[in-house]
C-alpha cells in the first residue's frame, strides 16, 4: 500500500518531491535533534490522488492521517479535542518548490466550544484562549469555507469601536467571547449550519482546503511565472501549535544566516516578543534586530546561533529560518535555503567555495541563472521605490529600469534626441520595424499592445533596452500626443519611469543605478565556463551590440539580422526604390547603392568579432514591411520618390498579405529576386576579404532563412556560392565561408536529412518554429493566451520556454536526421529561447553545439549551460 | 557497363521506364513482326546521366549510340552520309508518360550538301530532296541551335511572293534550292559558322537538344499540371525516315481502334495521300475518313485493319495509331493507348470487360479518376467553343461551365436572383465568407486574385459551382461595377461564360450541356466499390450538398462546417450581437437565438444522411470574419445594432489580427467563449434526439478544430460531454455520440498519442496542416509559387497534391501514435486533398479509414480508392 503520510521523524531533506520543501526540512531538523514542534506530513502524492479521485480524500489516506495523528498525540501527550489537555495544530501547505503566500494555512485547529474553555483553564489566560479560537474561526471560515475574511474583520472593528479601543490586544477576554459569538453567528448565517465542533472534521476539511489551494488562480500564475510544473501538487504539514504570544517570555522571529542583500557572512534577522507570526506581518509593532535577543535572552540566543550555524553547514547554503519562543523554550518552525539578491547569491556562492563548504560545481548549482539578469541592467534604487506608486502595470518585456520624457512617435523621439534630449521613453500602441531608429535613441519603450514576444519586446531585449509591453490600461492618443491612465494625463515631454523587470510604470522621474559587475561575478562565471560544453553566441546586428556581447563573454554571433541594415536612413530610400522597381535593371541599380553600405556594416562587425564565427542571416521580412502604412507617410514617400501616390498605393496593395508570417519572406524573396541574395553575398564576401587583408581570419557563415525544402535551399545556395567563388577567385586571396540554413519551418525539420546534404550548418529559429508548430501567431496570441493560463491549458508561454513535447521533438528529429547525413554539421539555436535556462538545458540534451541569445543574456546562458552539464550527468 | 542504347528489336512494352512510351511500343511492335521503320532508342537513364554530367553526353554513351547506328545501317542497308545510298533518320523524344507536343523532334536528319544530291538522284525527285533538306535545316536550326523559326518562314514567304505563288508545293526544285541557299546563309549569319555537314555531329547535337527539351518551360508546366515527376527524363528514338509524300501511292494517317469521343467499337481515323504528318497538322488539305482507304488501296487497308485489331487485343486497350504509306508499303510509326473522353473511357472499359478482354480490376486501372470530373459538371458544347475566343484566362479553380450575367457584389447577385435573374456570374477581386449568399445563387464565380485554394476556389468546389480564380488580366472596378480586359469593358448585366475546367473566360453567352451519368458509369463505379477498402465521405454543410453527395455515393459526412450556419441572413445579426456583447449574459442571449436555427440545419442534414455518420466541426474562423470591413458597411451595421460607429470600429480594431490563420480561431474560440461550444453542442444533440425519435439512428461525431494540445482538447471536450450527457439524461432517450478532433496543427500530429487518450477520432485537416508544415499561407502563396514552379523548386502545388515527405510524415506519425494509444481510433482526412487521387493513394497507404471530399469529387475518390488497393498489392 502506498504510504501517504509520514511522521516528521520518518522523513528527511532528500524527500522534497514527496514531502514538499517545508515538510522535508521539518523532518530533517527533527532528525538532527533540533527542537521542532511534532507533527506529520501528508504527501504530494496524496494531493495528486485527491485531484485524480475527483477532489476527495480517499478512505485509505484518511486512515493513514488518523494513524499519524494518534502517533503524534502520543508523542505530545495531548489529544485533539480533549478539553482537559487539548492538542492544537497548524495545517500548512508545502510544495516541492517554495511558493510563498500562494497557498493556504489554518492555525489553532482543534479548538471548539468546550476545548476553548479547557485551554483557558490550562493556560490561565482566557483572553488568549478566546482570541485563538476566534482567529481559528475566522481563518477556517475564510480558507476552508470561502467566507470573505473582510466580513469577520468588520465585526472585529465594530467591537473595537464599541469599546472605544484601537488595537486588538486592548480587547478583554469577555470582548473576545462576544466577538467569537458574532463570528459563529456570521458563520451560521453564511453556511446555514453551526461552526463545526468535531476537530477531526476540522482537520480533514482543512487538508482538503490546502489541496484545493494548489489550484487557486494566484498559485497558477505564480507557477507559470516561475516555471513550476502544475501537476506535482503540494504536501500538507500538520504540526503541534506553539505560541509566541503567551507573555513576555514568548516571541517569534525570522533570521538569515547571511545577509540576503549583500551576501555578507553575518547572521541577520529580527524578532518580536509576545507575538505571533501574523503580528510581525501586520507591522503594528516594530520588530527588533536579532542581536537584541542576546541581551534579553542570552540562553535562547546562544542556542539559536548554534542551531543556525549547524543548519547552514548541514545544508551547505545560507538558511532562512523561522522560530518561536514559547515561555522561554525555543522551537524551530522552518528552515530553507534563503532567497537573496543576485549580488548576494554570487558572493555567497563564491564565499562558500572559499570556505571549503562547496565545490565549484555545487556553487554553480546554487545560483538561478535568471537572477543574473538583474545584474546586467540599470535598476531603481530601492529607497526611491518606497514612496513611488505605479500608475499602471504591463508585461516585464525587457528588464532594467528607465526614466525619461515621453514621445509618441519614433520620429519625435529621434528629433528630440537630435535636439539634445537624452532621457527618452517611447510610448506607442505597438511598434513596427519602421520605429527602429526611435527605439534606438530611447532609454525605455512602453507599449499598450503586444505580448512578451511582440516586436517591441523582442527588439528591446535585443538592444538591452528596458521595455514594458501590453500595458492595456494606458489610453494612448498617438495623434494628439498624450496618454491617460487612472484619470491622469501625460503629454509629450512628461517624465515617467519604467521597470522592465516588474512591468511597473511610474508617473514621475526616478533615479536609476547603473549595473555593477563585481569581481565575484567574473570569478563565478569563469567556473561555469570550465564546465559547460555548449558554446554561447549572441544575436547582434550592430558593432555596438557585438561589442557588448563580447564583453559579456559571447563566443561568436549566432544571428546577425540584416534587415535592420536596410532600415537605416541612408539606405531605406534605395531599398524602397528596389521594391518599386519595374525591371531587373532598376532593381539591381538600387541594390548596388546599398551594397557598399552593408559591406561597411559587416566590416565593422567582423572587426569587433575578431576570431569568432559570425552567422549572417539574409533578408527575412516581407517587402511590405519596408513601405509606409499611413496615408500621410505614403504621400510623403511618393513625393520623395517622384511617383504618383496611386502608383505607390497600388504597389502597397499588391504587396499586402493576409498572413505575412506565412507569406513572401525569407528565402522566398531570394527565389523571386535572386539579385537581393547576390547583393548580400557580395557585401559579406567583400567585407570578409577586406578585413582578412588586415590579418584577421573571418569565416562568415551565410544563413538562408525560412527554408522548407532541399531544392529551395539549393537554389539560393547556388546563387551565393557562384557569386562568392567568383569574387574570391578574382581577389586572389583565400577565404573560407559556410552556407547553412535556419530550421524554422516544420517541414525543414522533417526533411533535415535531405537539407543537410547541402547545408553546412543548421540554426534552429525556434520563434518561428514554435509559431508554426503550434499554429500560433506571436503577434496575436497575447489576446487569448491569458485564457489558456487561467484555464490551466498552458502552464508556460511557449515563446518564452521551449515546448519540449512538440517543438522539441521536431528539433530532435532535425538533429538526428541532420547528423545522419552530415555527422560534422554545426547545430545551434538562435530563437528567443537561446537565452532561457530551461530551453538551454533542452538544447544541451538535444546535442546542439551552441546557443545564441541577446547580448544581455550571454552570462545567463553561460551559467545555464554549465548547470545543464551538471544536472544531466 | 550500363546499357544506354537499345535496338527496337531488343526492347518490349514492359520497358517504358527505360525506353519511354514511344520507344517501348516501337520495340513491342517490332517484336510482333509489324512493319516498323528500323531504329533504336537512347534510354531515359542516358537523359538523367546527361544532366548529372553537366549537360554533356558521356563518351561511353556516344560509343553505344554509334554502335547501334551501325547495326541499324546494316539492317537497312544504307549509311548515314552515304551519297549513293543515304540513310535518313528522325530523332524524336519519348518520355515514360506521353507529353504530346511538349518536347522536340528533328526530321530528315542525315542530309547535307552532297547527300541531298544523292537523294535527288535516287528518288528521281529533286524537288522532294531539296524540300526535305530545307525542312531539315529549318528544324535543326530552330530545335537544336535556337534560331527563331519565324526567320526561316519569312524567307520562304518572300520566295513565294517573289514567285507569285501561294503554297509551298507550287515552288519548283530550283526555287527550293534558292530557299535552301538563303536558309544556310541565315544560319551562318546567326551562328558565325556553316551549317554542319557531318551527319554524326547533326545526330549527336539533335539528341542533346531532345534531352534539353525535357527541361523547357512548357514541359515543366505540363508535368506540374499532369502530376509527372521531373526527374525521370526522356528517351530519344532514332528511326529510319519513311515518306508519305513520295507520290499518290504514298500517304500518312492516324487512327483510333474505337471512337475516342463515344467509346463506340468502330475503327475511326483519317489519312491524307501524298503528305507528311506536318501537312496533316497544317490543315491545308482536308484528310479523308479511314474507310476511304478501302476503296483506294484495299490491300493496305486490309493489312492496317488486321494490325489495328492485333494491337488492341495485344495491349488490351483502345489504341491510337500513326502510320505512313511509302510507295504502297505500310509502316507503323507509333501506337499507344488512346486518349479519350470520360464517357468513352467508361464505355471502353465496360465493353472490354464484357468482351472478356479485361478483368474488372484491369478495367478499373484504365480510367484516370481525374477524368470523371468532366462527367459531373455542365460543359460547353464543343461545337460552340470552335468560334469562341477567350477574353482572358485564369486558374481552373472549380470545374464545369457556366454562362450568365455579371454582378460585382454578393448583395447585387442576391438581389438579381430575387428579381428573377437565373444566370448569374459573380465577379469579385476576391471573395470572403460574407459573400457566401451571393456565391450560392451564382452559376459561376470569377475572381481576379487568389489561387487554387483561395476562398472562392474552395467554397466553389464545395458547392460544385464553376469557378475561375486568379484571373489577373481583369481590371475590376467593384465600386463602379465594371471590369475591363483587353480593351473591352463589361458592365453589370453583361453576359460572359466561364470554363472552370480550363480557366478560360469568354465574353459572350455560350450554351452549356448538363452532365449525363450513363448506365456504364454506374456499373463501372460499382466495381470500384467492390475493391476499395477506404470509405468515401463528403464535405457538405447543407442538406442540398449532402443530398448531392449521397447521390454520388458518399457514405457519410466527413466535414460539416458550421460557420456557414452563422452567416445566413437570419442569424448573422444574432451572431454579431454575440461578438459585440460586453457580458457573458448578453453573449448567451444572442447565442440562444441562433441555437434553434442551427438545430434545424442539423436536423435537415441528419435526415438526408439517414444511417450515415456525420462529422460536425465546431466554429472555426476568427470572429473578425463575421464583421464588415468597409466603412459603409460598418456604418450600416452600427445603425442596425443601434451602437455608435466608434464602438463598432473599436471592436473591429480590437479583433484585428496580424496573422489570422495563426490567430484566435478554432478551439481557441471555445476556450475564450465556452458558451459558443455549449450552444453548438445543444443544437447538435437536440437535433439528433429529435431525428432519432422518428426512427433514425444518427450518431453525431463532434469535431473540435485547431487542437494542438491534449489539455486544450480535454477542456473543450469536457464542455461538450457535460452539456450533451445532461441533455441526453433529461430526454430519457438513448443517444450515442463521439467527440474527436481535427489534426491540422503540426503539434497535434506530434503529440497524437496524448490527444488520442481523449479523442475518439482524428480527421486530418491537410489544408491547414500543409500551411503550417510549410509555413505557407494559401491566400498569399499564389503570388510567388509561380517562381517556384518556373525555377523547378516545386513540382506540384502542395495544397492540391499532398506532400508525402513533410506533411505526409506528420500524418503517418499521427496515425502511428494515435493507434498506439487507441487501436480502434477512426481516422480520416477532410482537407482538399481528400478528392485528389494521388493524395487518396497516400491516405490508403497511411492506413486511414476514410477520405472526405466535396460532393462532386465523391465518384473520383471511389475510383481512386479502388486503384490504390490494386496498385499497392
Amino acid at each position: 500500500m502506498t504510504k501517504y503520510v509520514y511522521l516528521f521523524k520518518e522523513g528527511n531533506a532528500g524527500m522534497k518531491d514527496l514531502l514538499g520543501g517545508k515538510g522535508a526540512n521539518l523532518a530533517e531538523m527533527t532528525g538532527l535533534g533540533l527542537p521542532v514542534p511534532r507533527g506529520f506530513t501528508v504527501t504530494t502524492e496524496a494531493c495528486t490522488r485527491y485531484y485524480k479521485d475527483g477532489r476527495i480524500i480517499a478512505d485509505d489516506i484518511v486512515a493513514q492521517i488518523e494513524k499519524a495523528l494518534e502517533a503524534t498525540e502520543e508523542m505530545v501527550g495531548k489529544k485533539l479535542g480533549d478539553q482537559a489537555n487539548p492538542f492544537l495544530v497548524s495545517v500548512r501547505s508545502g510544495a516541492k518548490v517554495s511558493m510563498p503566500g500562494m497557498m493556504d494555512t489554518v492555525l489553532n485547529l482543534g479548538l471548539n466550544d468546550t476545548v476553548v474553555e479547557g485551554l483557558a483553564k490550562l493556560t490561565g489566560n482566557p483572553r488568549f484562549a478566546y482570541d485563538s479560537y476566534r482567529r481559528f474561526v475566522q481563518m477556517f471560515s475564510d480558507v476552508v469555507m470561502g467566507i470573505e475574511k473582510s466580513k469577520f474583520e468588520r465585526l472585529l472593528d465594530n467591537m473595537k469601536e464599541e469599546k472605544g479601543v484601537h488595537i486588538d490586544t486592548e480587547l478583554t477576554a469577555d470582548d473576545m467571547k462576544e466577538v467569537l459569538r458574532k463570528f459563529k453567528a456570521l458563520y451560521k448565517k453564511e453556511k446555514g449550519e453551526d461552526f463545526p465542533q468535531d476537530p477531526k472534521k476540522q482537520l480533514m476539511e482543512s487538508i482538503k482546503a490546502v489541496f484545493r489551494s494548489w489550484d487557486n488562480e494566484r498559485a497558477i500564475i505564480y507557477r507559470r511565472l516561475n516555471d513550476i510544473p502544475g501537476d506535482i501538487g503540494t504536501a500538507v504539514n500538520i504540526q503541534e501549535m506553539v505560541y509566541g504570544n503567551m507573555g513576555e517570555d514568548s516571541g517569534t522571529g525570522v533570521a538569515f544566516t547571511r545577509n540576503p542583500s549583500t551576501g555578507e557572512k553575518k547572521l541577520m534577522g529580527e524578532f518580536l516578543m509576545n507575538a505571533q507570526g501574523e503580528d510581525v506581518v501586520a507591522g503594528i509593532r516594530t520588530p527588533q534586530e536579532i542581536d537584541k535577543l542576546k541581551e534579553t535572552n542570552p540562553a535562547v540566543y546562544a542556542q539559536f546561533m548554534e542551531i543556525a550555524e549547524k543548519l547552514e553547514s548541514h545544508y551547505h547554503d545560507m538558511q532562512d529560518i523561522e522560530f518561536t519562543i514559547e515561555k522561554g523554550k525555543l522551537f524551530m518552525l522552518q528552515t530553507r535555503n534563503g532567497k537573496r539578491t543576485a549580488n548576494a547569491a554570487l558572493k555567497i556562492a563564491v564565499d562558500l567555495v572559499r570556505e571549503g563548504v562547496l565545490t565549484k560545481e555545487e556553487a554553480i548549482m546554487k545560483v538561478d541563472p535568471r537572477q543574473l539578469d538583474a545584474l546586467l541592467h540599470p535598476t531603481f534604487a530601492p529607497s526611491m521605490l518606497k514612496d513611488a506608486r505605479p500608475i499602471a502595470s504591463g508585461l516585464p518585456a525587457s528588464p532594467g529600469a528607465a526614466t525619461g520624457q515621453v514621445y509618441f512617435t519614433a520620429d519625435d523621439a529621434a528629433n528630440a534626441f537630435e535636439d539634445g534630449v537624452r532621457n527618452i521613453i517611447l510610448v506607442r500602441l505597438e511598434t513596427s520595424p519602421e520605429d527602429i531608429e526611435g527605439m534606438h535613441v530611447s532609454q525605455g519603450i512602453l507599449t499598450a499592445r503586444g505580448g512578451m514576444t511582440s516586436h517591441a519586446a523582442v527588439v528591446a531585449r535585443g538592444m538591452g533596452t528596458c521595455c514594458v509591453s501590453g500595458c492595456g490600461e494606458l489610453k494612448i492618443n498617438e495623434e494628439e500626443k498624450f496618454f491617460t491612465v487612472g484619470g491622469h494625463r501625460f503629454e509629450e515631454g512628461s517624465w515617467i519611469s519604467l521597470d522592465g523587470s516588474t512591468g511597473k510604470v511610474y508617473g514621475s522621474k526616478l533615479p536609476t543605478i547603473d549595473p555593477e559587475v563585481t569581481g565575484d561575478f567574473a570569478e563565478f562565471i569563469s567556473w561555469a565556463d570550465e564546465i559547460r560544453t555548449l558554446k554561447v553566441r549572441t544575436n547582434a546586428d550592430t558593432p555596438q551590440d557585438s561589442a557588448t556581447a563580447v564583453k559579456f563573454g559571447a563566443e561568436g554571433i549566432g544571428l546577425c539580422r540584416t534587415e535592420h541594415m536596410f532600415f537605416e536612413a541612408d539606405r531605406i530610400r534605395a531599398f524602397r526604390k528596389m521594391i518599386l522597381a519595374e525591371t531587373l535593371e532598376q532593381r539591381e541599380a538600387a541594390l548596388a547603392e546599398i551594397e557598399p553600405l552593408q559591406r561597411k556594416d559587416f566590416e565593422a562587425i567582423f572587426k569587433v568579432m575578431k576570431g569568432f564565427p559570425v552567422t549572417i542571416r539574409f533578408l527575412d521580412p516581407p517587402l511590405h514591411e519596408f513601405l509606409p502604412k499611413e496615408k500621410e507617410d505614403i504621400e510623403e514617400l511618393a513625393a520623395e520618390m517622384k511617383i504618383p501616390v496611386s502608383q505607390l498605393e497600388a504597389k502597397i496593395s499588391d504587396l499586402h498579405e493576409q498572413n505575412p508570417m506565412l507569406g513572401h519572406r525569407g528565402c522566398r524573396l531570394a527565389v523571386t529576386y535572386p539579385e537581393i541574395a547576390i547583393m548580400q553575398t557580395k557585401a559579406v564576401i567583400k567585407a570578409a576579404l577586406n578585413v582578412n587583408k588586415e590579418g584577421d581570419t573571418v569565416v562568415p557563415e551565410i544563413m538562408i532563412p525560412l527554408v522548407g525544402d532541399l531544392v529551395e535551399f539549393k537554389y539560393v545556395k547556388n546563387l551565393v556560392v557562384t557569386t562568392a567563388d567568383e569574387m574570391i577567385a578574382a581577389s586572389g586571396d583565400d577565404l573560407k565561408y559556410m552556407v547553412g540554413t535556419m530550421i524554422e519551418i516544420p517541414r525543414a525539420a522533417l526533411t533535415a536529412d535531405e537539407i543537410a546534404t547541402e547545408a553546412e550548418f543548421f540554426s534552429f529559429g525556434t520563434n518561428d518554429l514554435t509559431q508554426m508548430t503550434y499554429g500560433l501567431s506571436r503577434d496575436d496570441a497575447g489576446k487569448f493566451l491569458d485564457d489558456y493560463y487561467a484555464k490551466k491549458i498552458y502552464e508556460s508561454d511557449p515563446f518564452a520556454r521551449l515546448d519540449r513535447k512538440g517543438v522539441g521533438s521536431l528539433v530532435k528529429t532535425a538533429v538526428r536526421l541532420g547528423r545522419e547525413t552530415r555527422p560534422e554539421i554545426k547545430l545551434g539555436i538562435c530563437g528567443e529561447h537561446g537565452g532561457d535556462p530551461s530551453s538551454i538545458e533542452f538544447c544541451y540534451q538535444a546535442g546542439l553545439n551552441y546557443v545564441s541569445c541577446s547580448p544581455y543574456r550571454v552570462p545567463i546562458a553561460r551559467l545555464a549551460a554549465a548547470q545543464s552539464v551538471i544536472k544531466n550527468r
